[in-house]
């Protein structure tokens, strides 16, 4: 039954009764779009009912050619670019002006689901395909882009905007290839990306459809998140040195405990992250003691720290606040702290007029609607150094994502790629 | 210059000077005794300045033979029994009486000092020798007892007093060995040790003289510790559940960050165990944060715990303290604990008559004392069950110990063997 999905109808009598629709009124076909979502799911699907496709992988390919046979269904001319990433092109009205493009990415995490980036990837063909099925011609070039190697590091996305470092392309990826040797894998051209592929100004748009992956829209029945950006990220390696010695025979208060100090140090980073208002947040993910005994006193503790917020300004404050804290805790404890940076992303917020039309758009479609942050990190964030970019977010059940439990309804589904069909069709006609 | 310390002098006109001395005024030789400390460290010396002499290696048989020529030029029949303890006997006057033993190890751990459990066993050797050199025979039979893979956990003493389970035998030493192999290496006989070797009766006292391990004595100035008991040690692994999510999408409200329960259980402990008084310790030494990485929340943390004192209602008191905050914690933060007991050594107390005898006498000669609790095990513990102990410290440089860094003064060993020597023939005539 859902094979009617797979080979789209022959365009006739549909489309004839579709072109008289006013473009307002234009609406995405959800079933054809949840079954893409269904159909794209069984490339590389797990037993836990998730999805293995990291970028490079057999399983990659697999899935990279189903969505250029939807792209060519749609009518789209399909290419691929050095970086790996997938084009599928619609020539506008007006030859003068840029192209506007839409996309995500299909990779996946190791054991991720069937939602992240493959929603907003089947949305973008689904809109473009809605668009040829209804003869409106976009003024601007339209292009669907599937971005490569999202999981891994934005890449597909990053060697668009900015190129690739020969230490880049060196990297072992996920799937087992090196990053050079997975994009000639998936048809693309390491040799090309010492240089970016487009500069500023060859993008009047990009926008991009995802889901949440976090539980807030969930949590509070709100139907389309509107991105205000993708936050900035600062990571740092923290070691503490303290001394190690004996458990039973060094009083209480002979000890340097160097775990007792990064234990008021974790604490420290959530009072901190939870002292002032906004929706930053710090996160102490990894950590390990030193010697590593139930009878030694840590002598060392290596550990992290990570705050991300939309405002770089207010990441570095709140990096001060803790080592403030830090300070005290060094003194009480005798140990000593060191941070070393080992990643800063900057902060990409998206276009503010992207940002009002999203908003005005899903209100005219009846959704209700929250201006947010983008906590994760997407494709958007690696184009805005080049082009306006605006961000659709639908709801992740219980903001699981990168897990065989990631989930999200069909009608979200559908409602964000009707967003995006109306928001394109509006930045299209300013 | 040394070497007139490794072969004895010829006992003749010297001893016949010394018999003359009433026994209360007999004193060990500090030169000899600290020579002998200085040759055995020779034996698996690291370029740190340590011994690697683990239990049942190359190095430790070597060490052991060293001690054994030892022994028989302080004129002591030597056997090694099943467990591969060494044992340098000589006959009493009263054939009725049950055997006075002191002694120690000479067995290190992988990187240790050259004083823990060396200074013991060198001087028990030295007490031995001095009084057969001053033809002082005791009423009680005397043995010199040096206990094979103390720091394996106590094992020779153990299968001493208690016998060794099949499972026992089965581990895989620090040598490289199984437990069994390794006893038989070293000249014991696996095959007999389901059973304990000796009971209660066989002995009438075990004396042994250890450096503390702890900075107590040092830090105050004190040259004798009075061992009140060796502690009891309380383990258990704690693993904590909380929910894996995104660092960058869950808000800081909506986390059941593992690490964060960890970090407040950490803090918790230290409170817990200092908001008494008493030389009780708690340890946290080992954790690990699940799945690991800057930019996830971790869902699960393992970690540990260790609580030590001569009380085991107080271990178990303070236990229970530690669970009322942590039923807060996990209030708090949205996560579950679970502890796991993986090991129990019940408190070993020395025997009060002989704690009064050695501070009487410490005192006779002239020394300081403190009444303290042995915060490291020691093979005492061991042959507690079955025997009256009694155990004598002396400082520890820094309170540094298993560290190449480990050190004692000439002068303070000296002492302690005197203390030794002293309070055996108090017992003895008692």
């Amino acid at each position: 039954m859902q094979k009617r999905f797979l080979i789209p109808i022959a365009a006739g009598a549909f489309v004839s009764t579709l072109a008289a629709q006013s473009p307002a009124d234009l609406r995405v076909d959800g079933d054809r779009l949840n079954a893409h979502i269904t159909e794209l799911a069984r490339i590389g699907a797990t037993p836990e009912g998730g999805t293995n496709r990291v970028a490079y992988s057999d399983a990659d390919r697999q899935g990279r050619e189903y969505a250029m046979t939807l792209l060519r269904n749609a009518k789209l001319d399909v290419s691929v670019d050095a970086a790996g990433n997938i084009h599928g092109r619609r020539a506008g009205s007006d030859a003068s002006l840029p192209t506007i493009a839409i996309g995500s990415h299909i990779d996946s995490v190791p054991q991720g689901g069937r939602f992240d980036g493959q929603v907003g990837s089947m949305g973008a063909i689904e809109v473009a395909e809605r668009l040829g099925e209804a003869r409106q011609t976009l003024r601007h070039p339209l292009e669907v882009i599937l971005w490569a190697n999202e999981e891994g590091g934005t890449i597909g996305s990053h060697a668009f905007a900015s190129g690739l470092t020969e230490k880049q392309l060196a990297l072992v990826t996920n799937s087992g290839k090196t990053m050079r040797d997975g994009i000639t894998f998936i048809g693309g051209d390491p040799s090309r990306l010492a240089q970016p592929l487009k500069k500023r100004g060859d993008l009047a748009a990009y926008l991009e459809l995802h889901i949440e992956q976090g539980g807030i829209l969930d949590a509070r029945h709100i139907n389309i998140g509107i991105v205000e950006g993708i936050v900035g990220i600062s990571q740092w390696e923290v070691t503490i040195e303290g001394f190690a010695n004996h458990a039973g025979t060094t009083p209480m208060d002979q000890r340097h405990d160097a775990l007792l100090a990064a234990a008021r140090y974790v604490d420290a980073v959530h009072r901190v992250v939870t002292s002032v208002p906004g929706r930053q947040v710090g996160t102490v993910g990894r950590i390990q003691a030193f010697p590593g005994a139930y009878n030694v006193i840590p002598g060392k503790v290596v550990t992290t720290l990570e705050i991300r917020d939309l405002d770089a300004a207010k990441i570095q404050t709140l990096f001060e606040k803790v080592k403030v804290e830090v300070a005290a805790i060094e003194k009480a404890t005798g140990t000593t702290f060191t941070f070393q940076s080992t990643n800063t992303i900057v902060p990409a917020p998206t276009d503010m007029r992207f940002r009002t039309i999203i908003g005005d758009t899903a209100k005219r479609l009846g959704f209700t609607t929250n201006l947010m942050p983008s906590g994760a990190g997407h494709d958007a964030q690696e184009v805005a150094p080049i082009a306006p970019v605006g961000m659709i977010f639908i709801p992740s059940r219980a903001g699981i994502s990168h897990s065989p439990k990631e989930f999200s309804l069909p009608a979200d589904i559908t409602n964000g790629a009707n967003v995006l069909l109306q928001t394109l069709l509006a930045i299209d006609g300013k």
